[in-house]
């Protein structure tokens, strides 16, 4: 039988502004990627969408980023890796207290925006975050692309490491992800994008930048929330895996 | 045999700028109100505090306060009553993992400045502090000024509520301590803060504002670190008491 | 010739995060209350709504509030009057630099939320934006109730007072606004609000909470755009004006 | 005879935090780079500098900085440069405001920690400074270290460029800075500091890192307010280039 989780960022709104829609996406997904207040995310925000993560079983993941809020943690910032460390382990303990009074607790760590694209190839600071999920709990596990340098310094430190890929990107014969910076990246029809995610969840090939077959094995598959019809495709996508006969199932215990 | 504990304001820095000298308080005191990175601190002051701290045996406190660096914490934030309970929730469970990775843990909940002053009258958000405290860990004693609203929803939630007392403020024969705006409030003479302090701890009486006397039995007295000279006057309180036979050791288990 | 003025707050998204259709209200209001980095906006967003305005001949208001994005300025902070004196000054300042590089100039000041709320009534810093604003431009006129304490405090301090009315609130026989907690405080219908604006417009009366007639004799409709439906009720306003034969214009040289 | 400026940072307190002793070096250096709010200081910080600047004839220079207090503004962000190059705008626009009222202006520009050193390579960063100080005033000079790529992209853009040295840092034979990871690289004793800051400014060569003959010959020397003995060192500086005869006076009109 075919399983697969579905994981996507949520609470990224901040005080009065909004970002995804968050209760349509836990209805969808199996790991909510909460940011925990230093790329968005505020205290009420991240009670609330941990109390309607734990009610429907959505898993709760500590998106950690950098403490970034004008930049939305989507650029890079050259934080000494000891500041890091520091920051990151304050996020996933402030996120894990609200789980808990949910119910649930932070079930693996999933850094956000430039610092997962960063510690892809940083190894100063793909070690301060490894260390500060390690200093919280070394059981959990982190969440991340295949290849990643971060990903390999947590396995040779111990912790558990689940690979997941991307829903809507375009992926090199190598199976990197093509640059934004490159036409056709970036995929839109829900209906392609669909179809990708079954085959992925079902060890079937995708069609790769140059035409080829690519076989991605991901135990999650990451969709979005915050951009136009983002919502309507993740729940295509959901509705195709199910039809396929995947069991969508949070990767994490 | 008397006994009392000491605490003081600690971990007040933020990034490049430094407040009191905590390393010197830490030698002084028994209890440390650990800033949360909301009005004071961020997660590297607050890991090297909770250290030294632990290895001192010294009792970490939340010393949570509103979420307003530029004020330190010193001005009313009318914020919402259930906005503020998660921001407080959020600071005592950062605390807690820096507390808990230097082999301690987060012992009690003194918030600051302006929160400290505001739940003594204003129910709304004292029942928000006590809600926090209470999501966190019913079993967290609370420390403020005899009196205060907040310590009495507090007690009547189920809360452990300890007394404390200033060991440089000028008091009413009520009890209560006169207002800064007031020529005398504070007091600046350490001989003198000293005695007093061993009054307290003796189950003697201290001199009023009117020149009564005035019996305060505290279970906590406050120094502060952050005025010139304090560090002085702080060591020399503890220097009285231990003269006088009171044993100094926290106050929470 | 029945003249009045539309203003609308704009400027109000945050680095990701938006807020108003900032783009559609520039097409309909003749002046823009533009947030200055303290409660909202950002330099970015400052310069563009600032460039579009100035090619439309849409006014440019200086919308000052109290440093606070968590909490978008709609909670009273006790700021010393001082510091709130120095921090209005500072948007002011701020917003002026994207003005005039558009082209134009910042040509009055309204407050923002809270901080407008605080300073009908709190003359501490009703006084301290007053100096603000005649430290940086003593010619610059001020946008306001009628009945507020700090207009009042305008006046007597020689600045130009003009006075707004909202289009989409209820009215006492007092002439001032039924407060937002109670029932049938925010109008909804569009066309009401439309027809309201149109009467305020052309020296006719509203109809009060009581059921009376009331004259308000506005420079200024202040119309709202980060409600639902909030354009198109604002585009209707305009239209109802314009059709009754009211000409739009700033009301600021 | 020969006449030079001396700089240094000030306003780089925070609230309640405070850095250098403003009071003390705004008697000794000529012109004051003056934090703008972003890396550190605040506008009521901004204010008491600026007034008393203007006071002592000091020329006022908008020491703009990453939107980055936790940091200091010493870590680079790998901000867009169109959103630089506004928020550069935005702080020497609301410098400006506090120079004017104390009967000044802003005299020059000087980036500020990482932002400096960046741009010193950067181009896209670079001209994003150089645009935002264009916007505001094409007249403005820029101060920074010779070579640096900014200063070469400030010329070609009509910009005045004004070159400083420093007065504690050891320098290569090819006239860079020895870097700060290198030992000798910064150097502490005060009758050395003056000394080569009394050769700068009378036409002779200092020592270089290899023992040979430099020949600098800044507009201006940088001495640092926020290490301890800063201010010692600072006076001693000026003592010994007003024995040795040298004028004090601003570089910039």
């Amino acid at each position: 039988m075919n399983t697969v989780d579905l994981n996507a960022d949520l609470g990224e709104g901040f005080g009065s502004w909004k970002m995804a829609d968050d209760n349509a996406l836990l209805d969808i997904v199996t790991s909510a990627n909460v940011a925990c207040g230093f790329h968005a995310g505020d205290p009420s925000i991240m009670r609330a969408v941990c109390r309607r993560a734990a009610d429907r079983g959505v898993a709760i993941g500590a998106h950690v980023g950098y403490a970034d809020k004008a930049g939305f943690g989507r650029r890079f910032v050259d934080v000494e890796p000891a500041a890091l460390r520091d920051e990151v382990l304050y996020q996933i303990a402030a996120l894990d207290a609200f789980a808990r009074i949910a119910g649930s607790k932070v079930r693996y760590v999933k850094p956000h925006g430039a610092l997962y694209n960063t510690i892809g190839h940083h190894e100063g600071q793909a070690a301060a975050v490894i260390e500060a999920v390690s200093d919280y709990d070394r059981s959990l596990p982190v969440l991340g692309l295949p290849g990643a340098a971060w990903l390999r310094l947590a396995a040779e430190a111990g912790l558990t490491v689940v690979h997941e890929a991307f829903a809507d990107r375009a992926y090199t014969p190598e199976g990197t992800l093509v640059s934004r910076r490159l036409p056709g990246s970036v995929l839109h029809d829900g209906a392609e994008i669909a179809r990708r995610c079954v085959a992925m969840a079902t060890g079937h090939a995708i069609t790769d930048s140059e035409g080829g077959e690519l076989k991605l094995q991901p135990t999650s598959i990451c969709v979005h929330g915050d951009t136009p019809g983002a919502v309507e495709i993740a729940r295509l996508v959901r509705q195709e895996l199910t039809d396929a006969g995947v069991t969508l199932t949070p990767f994490a215990p």
